[in-house]
C-alpha cells in the first residue's frame, strides 16, 4: 500500500502546517468569538458568543486535507472542487476559503484584515450571520452539510462529462454508514477516463459519530482494505498524529493519487482514438485516519476530549467559568496566531502564496457555481414530434414513447451536457427511443448479446433511485441538464434528498452571486393506476402531496393528460430555471384528447375548458367536472359519455387541470389562478366533482381558500389495490365511471327525482365488472375499448 | 474458497431436483394457466390467462434455493425462515409452500391435489386472487416483494435474539446495488452470536435487473470476494448452470456455512459462560451464480431469454401464436410432471418426505406470523416517573428526560424482547437513561475509554435511518417490541419504507390468520422548532403530513405538550397493536403545564380545554386558540398571557391537541371527533387560531369538512428557517407570540377598534427582539424567561 514520492522539502512542510494551523485557529473563531480576534487582549468572557454552536470534531481533518488540495492544485496546476461530506464542519470550508481569499471577494464586508476575521467570528452560527454547515452561502460549494450519505454522488455527478475537473471528496466515516453512501462507492462503474473528470474519494477515519465510534473505524484494516479493494478502488492509507508525520504521509498519498489518476486519464485519452476499447481503471483513493477534534483539548474537566467523541460539537461551553476561558485562549494561543497573521490581521504572505490563483481557487472555481457555466440547451421543435390527433379519443398512443422520441433529439443535440438518470427503467418507462442515439453508460464486462452498454452512453441506471437523483444533483449543480425517470411510488426513497435540494434551491434564490442553474426535472411513470405486474406496495401518488409542502417558488407539479400536453410540458421543464418540476404521465397506450395547437394553448395555460366535453354552451352548468391526471381523465370522460345518454338535459362543465399549481391562490404560488379566475372557471355555487390522479385530499388543501370550496367533492386514490385490472384499479378507489356517475347523480339536485334510477343502473354496471373480471381476468371489452363518441358538441 | 462435504447421495440429489422441478412446474403454471393443471391435456389457448402478470426471472434460483433449504432443516433440525429478497418472484415461495403443505392449512380451497393446483394456478395475479409478490398473503413471509432493499434489515431484525432462529436471506444482485441494501451487509458488526440467531445471506447473482445487467453480476469474482470479505463475511460461491453440478455445489456450501454457523454459535455459548469476551466472528455466506429464468426457454422467436434480461418478467406473452403455446406446453412437459405429481395432483410421496414436519416448515414457522408469538411487555406505572407540576409553568423539564427513565424501566422488564433503535441519537435525544441498565450493541473492538458499548447492549446504534427502521421491522414482524428515535427532518429517509410497513400492516389487517403485532413506534425528537447547531437542512415537520396519507385504521400521530402527557402517550404505545405510532415531543428544557392526573385526562381524550388558560368561563368565547406540538403550546400561552394584560375583556377558549387524529371526522378516522363534538369545543361561529407544529395546511386538510372550518386560520412551520435563535425559529415563521396577538387583533372584531394600537406594540416588540439578537446573539431575557403566571383563572 505505500506510496513513494519525492519528500516534501521542510520549507513548504512548515508552511502547509502553519496554513493549517491558521484554518484550525480560525474555525475554533467561529465557533467561539464575538471579538478580540487576534487574541491581542487577554480573552475575557465578553469577547465569546453567549450561545455556542457549530462542530469542531472533524474540522481540522478538513482544514488538514484542503491544504494539502492546495498544494496539488498549485503543483499540477488542477482544476479541482471540494466536497465537504461532514459538512458541518463548516467552519473549516469558510475558514479556508477566506485565507484564499475567494470569500472576501464575495462578502466584500469580510475582508482579509483584523475587522473582517473579526465580523468573520461573529457571523458564523449567529443570526443574521450564516449557517453552521458548508451551505450555498459558502463559497466552492455545491454540498450542504446537512443530511449525510450523498456527498460522493454529488462529486461523480459533478465530474460527468467534465474530463479536466477533479472532486476531492471527503466522506465522514458517520456518513459512510448511511446506505446511499455505501451504494454509492459503485459510482465508479459508470465514469468514463475518457470523458469524465475524476473523483478523488478521502474516507475520513476520525473514529466517531455523535456518541458512538464508526463502525468502519474500528473494522481491521485489513478488512477496510478488502471493502474498498471490493469497491474497485486502489486505497492508500494516511494514518496517524503526529502533525509532521501526518504531512509527509498524506503528500506522498495525495502524489500517488494524482499520479494514478493522471495515468489511467492518459491511457484513456492517448493518441486520440476515441473508438479504442475501454476497461473500468482501479480508482485511487484515501483513506485518512486522524483524530476527532484533532489539535483541540486533549481533556476537558478530566474527561478524554481529543480524539474521542465528546469534541464533535463544541468541545467544551461553560464560558463563565474562567477555566474554560483559559482553556481556549490556551487552544488558540497554541496555533501561534501572531506567525500566521500581520498584526493587521492579514495572512502572511508567505502562507497566502500556498493558495493557488483565481479560478483554481477551490472557493472560486467555477464548477461549483454552476449556473455560471451554464449553457441554454439546443432543443428540437417539440411541435415535430406530436402524436396525429384527428377527433379527440379518435387515437391511442403511449405518451412517454411520444417523449421518448423528443428527448432522443434532445440528446442528439446536446451530447455533453444533458443526461437521463434513472433505476433500469428508461426502457421500461417507453423512453428507448433515447437508444437510437446513445447507450446506458457501462464501463465492466460486455458480452455479444448486450444491448446498448457502452462506456461513453449516457443514460446512467442504477438500482438506485438515491444514486440516481444525487448524480443528476452533481450534474444540475454543476451547470449541466437532465432529468429523472422513476417509478411513481419509488420516488419516495429520495423523498429527504428532494427536500435538500429544494432547500438548497430556494437558499440559492436570496444569494446574488449563486447564478441560476438548470432544473431538476423528475418524471413519474409507471403511475398508482397502472401496477399491473405489482400491485400494492407500487401503489403510491403521495410525493405530489410531499413535494408541494415546499416552497411555492421552487416547485412546479404537471399531470399532463395525453401525449401532447406531456411534450409541451416537457420542453417548458428543460427550458425553466432553479425549480424542481414533477411530470406525472403514464406509459401506456391511451386515449389522445388533444392535437398539438390544442395542447399548447391548454398546458400554457395549466388549466381550461374542454368545449367539446361540455354541454353547457351558453348557459350556467348545473356540475362541474374536472379531472387532473391521465387516467382520471379518462374515466371523467367516460362518465360525461354516460351523463350524456342517460341525461341529455345535464349542462356539463369539463375542466381539465395540467398544472396543479393553478388551483392554490395566486398569493400562494405564482401560477395560481386569481380567484376570480377560479370562480369565473369553477363557478360561484355549482356542485364541482374533481377526479384527481392521486390522493383526494390534496386538491382540498390546495383549494380550502377558494370561496367555493365548499362545493368540491373530490375523488382519488384512497390506499386500495392489489394486483387486478387496471379498470378495478379505478373501481377500488371509487373513481371509475360508474361512481362518477352515482356522485353525479347524489350532488346535481336536478337529477334527484331520477338519482336512485341512475344509482341502480350504474350499480348494475359496477356488479357486471365484478363478475366479469372474476370469470375473466381482464376487462370487459366495452371498458377497454371505450372511445369518445364522434358527435357535435352538446348533441 | 471450496468447502468440503460428504457426498450427497445421488438419490437425494434426484429427489431434490425432482422437488425443484415441481416448484419451477408450479411456477410457471401460476403465471400462465388457468385451467389443465397437470397438461392432461394439449394446451389450449382457452387454459391460459387472458394477462399474463409475474416475474418469472428470479423464481427458478428461489426454488433452487429452497428446496436446499429444506433439506438443512431436515439434516439438522433448524428452525428457519425465508426471507425472499427479490420477492417478485412471488411464484416460487407460494409453491414450495404449496408443496410442504403449509400453503394448503391456511387456504383450504387451495388444496394439495388437481382442483387444487387449478386454483393455485388461476388466483395467481388474478381479480380476486393473489398479489404477484410474496406478500402478508403468502405462508412464512414477513417480507414484501415490492420495494427493493431491506431484505438483509428484515433478515438481521428478525434473529436478533432468536437464538436458535436461522434467517435465510436471498438478496437479488438488483437490490443489492440500493443504497440500504448495500450497508445492511454491516448488520453482522450488531450480531451477538452468543444470545442472536444467524443470517445466511445468499446473494442470487442471475446477472440482470428489468433491462440491464447487475453491477454485482459483471465485476470479478476477485473484487466481489474482496467486497464480501471487506464486508466481514466468509463466502461461498456456487456458479453454473447444469442442475446436477449445481446442486452437488448448493449441497457444499451449505453445508459448509451450517458447520461455521454452528462453530461461531458453539464457541460463543459454550459452557454457558456469559462473561465471556465475545468478539465478531466472520460468519458465512453464499454467492450463488445462476441464469436467469434457469430452465426456461433458451430462446424466445429467436432472441436470447434463458440467462438474460428478457426472461425478467414473462417470457412470451402473445399467446394467439399457436408457437407460443407449444413453447409453454414444451417447457412445461420437460419439467415431467408426470414423475413429479400422482395422476390427482398430489406431490409424489417420495418428494413429499423432503419437506419438514409442521413448524419446520418455513411457511409455517411461527417466527414468520409474529403475533402468535407475541408477549405483552411487562411495564412498569407511567405515573412513578411523572415529572411534579405544582403549576402550570411552574417548572421546566426534558419531555424526553422524563421518557427515558421510563424506558430504562420498560428495557430493564423486557430484557429479551424490547430493544431500541437509533442513528446514534439516543443519548443526543435525551434517552441516556437506557444506558443505566443496557449498553449500545458493539461486537467490534472497544477501548477502555468507549462508554456503554457491549455485545449484548440493546440499545442499536448505526447512522442509518434505513436499518434502524428496518431492523425494527424485522424484530416487531417476528413478535416482539421496540421503539425507533430519530430527528424530525430525517424520518424522511425512510418515507418509503414507511409506506410499505403501513401497507403491510394494512393488508394483513385483512387476513385472519395473521396475528396482531405490536406497533412501529416512532419518536420524533430533535425536531423543526430546536435545530441551533443545524439550521434550515435539519428543519422538515412533513412526516406527519406523509404518514397521514395511510389508512386511518393504522397511523396515529401524537404531539404531547410537556413530560407527563408524553409519558401517557408512550405508554398507549406500546400497548398497542398493528399500527404505526408517530410521537413528536422536544428534548430541550421546556415549560411543564399539566400534572400526572391532568395528562392522562388530557392524553386520554387526545384534545380538551385547558381551564386556567381559558378566559370564556360561563359564555361564549370570543376567540377559540388551540395549539398542537411543544412550542406551538408554549408561544399560544405567552400570546394569552399578554392578551390578559392588553385586553383583559377578551373572552378566550384555549384548547390543546395531543392526538392529532381527533381533529378528523370520525367517520375518516376511529380517533377523529364527532361533528357534534367538535363544534362544542371549537364553536360554531367563533374564529379560531390554531398554532401548529408543522406545516399550517395539514390542519386544513384534516378539518376542511367541519362545518366551523371557514373560521379556522392556522400557523405552522412555512419554510423558513437558518442557524438563529429557539424564538428567531418562531418568529420567522409568524408563529411567535407576537404574532399570534397581531392575528387575534386582526380576527376578533371586539377587538378591532384597539387593533392597529395593539397591533404596533406588538411589532415593537418584534423590532425590539430582532435588534437584541443581532447585538447579542442570543433571545431576550423576557423571552427565555417568560412563565405562565401564578393567578387565579380568568383573574
Amino acid at each position: 500500500m505505500a506510496s513513494t514520492t519525492a519528500a516534501l522539502d521542510h520549507g513548504t512542510l512548515a508552511r502547509m502546517d502553519a496554513w493549517w494551523r491558521a484554518a484550525n485557529y480560525l474555525s475554533v473563531g467561529q465557533i467561539y468569538l464575538l471579538d478580540n480576534p487576534l487574541l491581542k487582549e487577554p480573552l475575557r468572557r465578553s469577547h465569546i458568543k453567549p450561545r455556542l454552536l457549530g462542530h469542531w470534531g472533524t474540522t481540522p481533518g478538513l482544514n488538514f486535507i484542503y491544504v494539502h488540495m492546495n498544494r496539488l492544485i498549485q503543483q499540477q496546476d488542477l482544476s479541482m472542487i471540494f466536497i465537504a461530506g461532514p459538512g458541518h464542519g463548516g467552519p473549516a470550508v469558510v475558514a479556508n476559503t477566506w485565507l484564499e481569499g475567494s470569500y472576501s471577494e464575495l462578502y466584500a464586508d469580510i475582508s482579509q484584515d483584523e475587522e473582517g476575521m473579526r465580523r468573520l467570528f461573529r457571523q458564523f452560527s449567529f443570526p443574521g450571520g450564516i449557517p453552521s454547515h458548508a451551505a450555498p452561502e459558502t463559497p466552492g460549494s455545491i454540498h450542504e452539510g446537512g443530511e449525510l450519505g450523498y456527498a460522493l454522488l454529488h462529486a461523480y455527478g459533478a465530474v460527468f462529462d467534465n474530463p479536466d475537473l477533479i472532486a476531492c471528496c471527503v466522506v465522514g466515516d458517520g456518513e459512510a454508514e448511511t446506505g446511499p453512501l455505501a451504494t454509492s462507492w459503485h459510482s465508479n462503474k459508470f465514469l468514463n477516463p475518457r470523458s469524465d473528470g475524476a473523483v478523488l474519494p478521502i474516507l475520513h477515519l476520525n473514529g466517531y459519530k455523535i456518541a458512538n465510534p464508526a463502525i468502519l473505524a474500528r473494522i481491521s484494516n485489513c478488512e477496510l482494505e478488502h471493502l474498498m479493494t471490493g469497491y474497485g478502488y486502489q486505497p492508500h492509507f494516511v494514518e496517524g498524529e503526529d502533525p509532521k508525520v501526518m504531512h509527509a504521509l498524506m503528500a506522498a498519498a495525495t502524489d500517488a493519487a494524482i499520479v494514478e489518476i493522471r495515468a489511467i486519464q492518459h491511457e484513456a485519452r492517448a493518441g486520440g482514438d476515441q473508438s479504442r476499447p475501454l476497461s473500468r481503471p482501479r480508482w485511487p483513493m484515501i483513506i485518512l485516519r486522524s483524530p476527532k477534534g484533532w489539535t483541540g483539548p486533549r481533556a476537558v474537566d478530566g474527561r478524554k476530549s481529543e480524539g474521542f467523541w465528546r469534541s464533535h460539537q463544541v468541545p467544551f461551553g461553560e464560558m463563565d467559568n474562567p477555566d474554560h476561558i483559559r482553556l481556549l485562549e490556551d487552544w488558540m494561543h497554541g496555533y501561534g496566531p501572531e506567525a500566521l497573521f500581520e498584526s493587521d490581521g492579514s495572512l502572511r504572505a508567505e502562507l497566502a502564496a500556498l493558495a493557488p490563483a483565481g479560478t483554481r481557487r477551490m472557493g472560486a472555481n467555477p464548477h461549483a457555481n454552476g449556473g455560471t457555466l451554464l449553457r441554454d440547451l439546443r432543443l428540437p421543435d417539440f411541435r415535430d414530434y406530436a402524436v396525429v390527433v384527428p377527433a379527440p379519443g379518435s387515437v391511442r398512443a403511449e405518451a412517454t414513447r411520444a417523449m421518448g422520441t423528443y428527448l432522443r433529439d434532445v440528446m442528439r443535440r446536446n451530447m455533453t451536457n444533458f443526461r437521463v438518470f434513472g433505476p433500469d427503467e428508461t426502457a421500461s418507462n417507453r423512453l428507448g427511443a433515447l437508444f437510437e442515439v446513445t447507450d446506458r453508460t457501462w464501463m465492466d464486462a460486455r458480452f455479444d448479446y448486450d444491448e446498448h452498454l457502452a462506456p461513453d452512453g449516457r443514460v446512467v441506471e442504477m438500482l438506485s433511485e438515491h444514486a440516481c437523483e444525487g448524480w443528476l444533483e452533481g450534474y444540475l449543480l454543476t451547470g449541466r441538464h437532465g432529468l429523472f425517470s422513476c417509478y411513481e411510488a419509488f420516488i419516495h426513497i429520495i423523498d429527504s434528498m428532494f427536500n435538500q435540494h429544494a432547500k438548497w434551491l430556494k437558499v440559492c434564490g436570496e444569494i446574488a452571486w449563486r447564478r441560476p442553474i438548470a432544473s431538476l426535472n423528475i418524471l413519474l411513470t409507471s403511475h398508482v393506476w397502472r401496477q399491473d405486474h405489482n400491485g400494492f406496495s407500487h401503489q403510491d401518488p403521495g410525493f405530489i402531496d410531499h413535494v408541494v409542502n415546499k416552497k411555492a417558488d421552487i416547485i412546479r407539479v404537471y399531470l399532463p393528460p395525453d401525449a401532447n400536453t406531456l411534450l409541451v410540458v416537457t420542453d417548458q421543464c428543460l427550458r425553466s430555471r432553479d425549480l424542481v418540476n414533477v411530470i406525472v404521465a403514464g406509459k401506456q397506450p391511451e386515449r389522445q384528447w388533444l392535437d398539438m395547437d390544442a395542447a399548447i394553448d391548454h398546458a400554457g395555460a395549466g388549466i381550461g375548458l374542454w368545449e367539446w366535453g361540455c354541454s353547457d354552451q351558453g348557459g350556467e352548468p348545473d356540475i362541474v367536472l374536472a379531472a387532473a391526471g391521465d387516467v382520471p381523465t379518462l374515466e371523467m370522460l367516460a362518465a360525461i359519455d354516460i351523463l350524456r345518454e342517460l341525461t341529455p338535459e345535464l349542462k356539463i362543465r369539463f375542466i381539465n387541470v395540467v398544472d396543479l399549481m393553478t388551483l392554490q391562490p395566486r398569493e400562494e404560488h405564482p401560477h395560481g389562478l386569481s380567484d376570480a379566475e377560479f370562480v369565473s372557471l369553477f363557478r360561484p355555487a355549482t356542485p364541482i366533482l374533481f377526479a384527481y390522479h392521486g390522493y383526494p385530499w390534496l386538491i382540498h388543501r390546495l383549494t380550502y381558500r377558494r370561496s367555493n370550496h365548499g362545493n368540491l367533492h373530490v375523488r382519488g386514490y384512497k390506499e386500495e389495490g392489489t394486483t387486478t385490472t387496471p379498470f378495478d384499479m379505478v373501481v377500488l378507489n371509487t373513481l371509475d365511471r360508474f361512481h362518477l356517475v352515482i356522485d353525479v347523480a347524489t350532488w346535481v339536485p336536478k337529477l334527484h327525482p331520477r338519482a336512485a334510477h341512475i344509482k341502480q343502473l350504474m350499480r348494475d354496471r359496477l356488479n357486471q365488472h365484478t363478475r366479469y373480471i372474476h370469470a375473466h381476468g381482464e376487462d370487459m371489452p366495452e371498458i377497454r375499448d371505450w372511445a369518445w363518441p364522434a358527435r357535435l358538441p352538446g348533441a
